[in-house]
């Protein structure tokens, strides 16, 4: 693996996607020039992290835009709707993946009287636009988690979400870095994070170039941990985060937050607002998405079960806002009531990133 | 695999193990005639299984008479001992291997006045002993447990604990197929049990070949579960029970109590009272195992995590007491408070195993 690395970038009229799946053994990048290439590759998770989802998907709008022969305005919006809907089922859980589709076609409804290729241009830059914020929304939410790590810091962490779920920087591990940064003395225990092992493969790697030390551990073995060692706080990146707090996140979040719960050890979750969806009252109404039982019967090739052994895969849980200590977005930090707290947040960021496309901040 | 097999067993003069370490996809069997290369084989998790262990190390003291040249008793006492000395460094957290060991030279010292190889006949006697009554045992556990089973029973369990970890029948695995042979609806989900997979490898395995329903899920997906479907009971095994109640088990079990804790659902343990060490007066005397890395980072040979990574592998936790609904023993059902109710039913177990020696059980 190459120290400069990003999970997803345009290049030279392509879109370029480092393949997350054989990492960090094997370092390869894939190149995209047709969006439903890019469906596949969300669906087949060469891209993941709702973050890198959401920045994966507006340049598959952008390579729609780019396909097209559509001569006017109408025609080409029309097309841009189809690719949405096939980019759209790509997975469901991580809502960044819609919010950022929506974005660009409200971006493409907001063209008048222009040449289609005008719209194209429009396009690419809303699209350079979300890539950007991602890096600035993130930096933003571990300058705000600062204030919640102790100057010698042991966290606790499930999954990858570091530099490799987003853009650039991280939201969960972004925290973790930036207290590293700010001089902090910092160690962290990493959930392996089964099945697909975002924390053995991903997290431990980013953490090695980081220079942060840390170690990994059994999913199961967090309760242990917890109980024989001391442990400051846990962090956790989000999919999607309902209104009143209820939040999915990788499977085993849940877990993690009942064990944290059990030991008066505070979870945080890290959410760009992009992944808070107040449209959904409750986590009852966020969609899991179910995937192949070879994710945990096999390893790589290999099998670990017996043949035809049936298996039950959620990609995601919902972690109840109770066991929600706060939620740090780049809007600020939220403390329950979160069905007041989020909004506030919400609303706060919009204005921030307004200001900050201005170049007022 | 053949459908008859035992984890361990007397054949011809050596202790016959089968080699749990790649099951189910090869099935091979080791024979030993050193208690030298027992200690290994305990050490290396060709046998596992708290009670498999216990029999495996009393063959153990077996082989180690046998290879005895001593001329009289207090001589082969003293190798007996010394061999005790090394098979006990083994493993150093499930009781019954301490246990098997010390019933072996407790019937050394009854030996008066009588040849070296008398004494050397009595012990083969000792562990075949040992062997029968862990079969008589786990029948009685799956035999109590009914009551607690409900006709239509959706189990949630963690581990093996079924005849591979056992002589045969199985202890929390012997009251789900006590319950599936009396009739009883049974489904059970599967936790793979990380590191080293006993659930993916072997519970899957078993439960196949017992016809009973069930589904594998990755060990932090159990909250899911909870939350989202109908889960009556969890069960699991143990390595050593402390006089209070705290109970050493397979890493993970510890974070499946609090969840089903908080899910409302009732957690038991099932133990041979061969595995309760009233000797301890609570979990914070067990010595927990560390294990190697690489159970960790690797999967067979295949790296899972980057070079080098740290990782801290305990191979069991210790579940506190609070969080046990009631031990299930071949001495009948124990409720709080443990410190009363676990010596009852050790004594109680005492005197049914005089009984069944006796002929008259």
């Amino acid at each position: 693996m190459p120290n400069r690395y990003r999970s997803v970038e345009w290049v030279d009229g392509t879109l370029r996607v480092l393949d997350q799946r054989l990492l960090p053994a094997v370092c390869d990048y894939l190149d995209y020039s047709d969006y439903r290439d890019v469906t596949a590759a969300i669906r087949d998770m060469v891209v993941r992290g709702a973050p890198a989802i959401g920045v994966a998907a507006a340049y598959g709008i952008v390579l729609a835009a780019r396909e097209s022969r559509a001569t006017d305005l109408a025609e080409l919006i029309i097309e841009l709707n189809q690719a949405a809907e096939l980019l759209q089922t790509a997975r469901p859980t991580a809502v960044n993946l819609f919010w950022a589709i929506d974005r660009m076609l409200d971006r493409a409804q907001q063209a008048v009287d222009v040449r289609p290729e005008v719209l194209k241009d429009a396009l690419l830059q809303e699209a350079h636009a979300i890539y950007e914020e991602d890096i600035w929304v993130n930096k933003q939410i571990g300058l705000h988690g600062l204030e919640l790590v102790p100057q010698d810091a042991v966290f606790i962490h499930h999954c990858n979400t570091g530099a490799l779920a987003t853009v650039d920087y991280g939201t969960a591990l972004g925290i973790i870095r930036t207290a590293h940064e700010h001089g902090r003395k910092v160690f962290v225990y990493v959930d392996e994070t089964r099945p697909r092992l975002q924390g053995a493969r991903l997290m431990t790697w980013e953490l090695q170039q980081l220079g942060i030390p840390h170690r990994m551990i059994v999913d199961g073995a967090s309760g242990f941990v917890m109980a024989t060692r001391r442990v400051d706080l846990a962090t956790v990146g989000c999919d999607r985060v309902a209104a009143n707090g209820d939040t999915a996140n990788k499977i085993g979040t849940y877990n993690l937050a009942i064990v944290a719960r059990a030991h008066g050890v505070p979870f945080y979750v890290a959410a760009p607002t992009s992944t808070i969806d107040l449209s959904l009252k409750t986590g009852a109404e966020i969609e899991i998405e179910m995937r192949p039982a070879q994710e945990i019967t096999h390893i790589g090739n290999e099998p670990i079960a017996p043949e035809q052994t049936e298996v039950l895969n959620p990609a995601f849980d919902v972690t109840p806002a109770k066991y929600i200590t706060a939620f740090i977005t780049e809007g600020g930090i939220a403390y329950p009531p979160f069905a007041d707290s989020l909004s506030i947040v919400v609303q706060k960021a919009k204005e921030l990133i307004r200001q900050m496309r201005k170049g007022s901040l």
